[in-house]
């Protein structure tokens, strides 16, 4: 038997029909579909894919990166051909790439990007239902900014940090975050190390409390000091939430 | 029995599930999930809606602006609330306001705005499936942007006009054409007082000829000239096409 490729997938998905990343007894989820594109292009190879991250119910990914290892050998341009093929619409292959034995999506990753899209104003959008999250009442854009911002460092996230979460630490470090108007929409940009559990959706959903007024923006100090998820706003619908990138060290990334 | 309101709604909607905005024996068209909607908002009138134009199967709106007369008396913003709750997903009412009397979504518009979204690049794009035209070789774009701006003016449009086009005039005015590059997209963008069917995705397809290098800019002029739909370019698809407003006299849209 020939020894098996590592190969490393960038994928594009809309998160809004599919019950997450992670392969589960109910529901649609996007890891099944694409091992089972895999193993028809394969020729019935089982393959076991790994993502950066498991991407929760309706979130979507512009850049989510994918690591499998595949016995049966295909040239780059055929798996991502083929993987276009095979894949539903609601997924797309950007890239298929072979990686250095020792790549892994998940282990590999030293940052990631998130994008989060809230739309502003009455009614709702039909070109843009699942890919937002429709806020109907005027934001404080300068106050969100103000609150985002004490959330760049190396800090204890626990009071945004979701029950089920299994990381060993609450400590992240977030070197970017950024609030963009973009039209209707406002964008908040997350690049960090790592992500807890419901992490960015927990901050949006406090920053948009801030954005009504409801509460000031050196709450989220206290956040941040208090360490008790109980204290922190809602979680953000999964619809609004976008896996933008995901960073590896440039030398794990050339085959 | 009270007058009749007459109604101005401007709409949003994702043509991707509908065979165009006219009502017809197969296939789900906008004209017939607005009427329904409206119907029963109405306690049951039948109401007929008229739109600026008909979009074709899979073609977008941002701004549709639709009339229509009702005796059943609503205030705007249970119209619009109604009217949001009632249409389905792909559809969403973003204005509802009554109008003059004379006010006709059709006859009274005097300009419409289009939008058309090429994504340039390889594979496919899971998010924006449907909603663009990929090309998947590189498109020279100052070559586009020559050929299009040879359409600026009053000229006569018989060579990107579509067989079945009932127009008793072949000549249009067009008085705003650019060509944006938006990340790994191509937006055309045209203003004119009015469009001949199919106008605006044969003008695209023949711009793709010259952004792929089949024809030079001049190629425009020749068909200007010689104003035989036959010597164009193909259609491009109905995917990438968004009516992004329509424009009517300001004392038409006062109510």
């Amino acid at each position: 038997m020939p020894s098996a490729t590592n190969w490393r997938v960038v994928l594009e998905y809309d998160g809004a029909a599919f019950n997450g990343w992670q392969s589960q007894p109910q529901g649609r989820c996007i890891q099944d579909v694409v091992e089972h594109a895999l193993s028809r292009l394969l020729g019935g190879e089982a393959v076991t894919v790994h993502a950066s991250g498991r991407t929760d119910a309706g979130v979507h990914a512009l850049g989510q990166v994918c690591s499998f290892r595949a016995h049966a050998d295909r040239p780059p341009e055929r798996m991502l051909a083929g993987l276009n093929a095979l894949l539903p619409p609601d997924v797309s292959c950007l890239e298929a790439t072979p990686a250095p034995p020792d790549f892994h999506a998940r282990f590999s990753a030293t940052g990631k990007r998130y994008r989060y899209v809230i739309r502003v104003g009455p009614g709702r959008s039909a070109l843009r239902r699942g890919r937002c999250w429709p806020i109907h009442w005027p934001l404080d854009v300068s106050a969100m900014e103000d609150a985002l911002r004490r959330l760049v460092g190396r800090l204890d996230f626990t009071s945004f940090r979701a029950a089920g979460c299994s990381a060993s630490s609450p400590v992240r470090t977030v070197d970017q975050m950024a609030l963009l108007q973009v039209d209707d929409e406002l964008h908040i940009e997350v690049h960090g190390e790592g992500f807890l559990r419901h992490m960015v959706r927990n901050i949006v959903g406090s920053a948009v409390d801030v954005g009504l007024g409801k509460r000031p923006p050196s709450w989220f100090d206290e956040l941040i000091d208090r360490r008790d998820r109980s204290l922190a706003g809602r979680t953000a619908p999964g619809a609004g939430l976008y896996l933008v990138e995901v960073d590896y060290p440039a030398t794990l990334t050339r085959s």
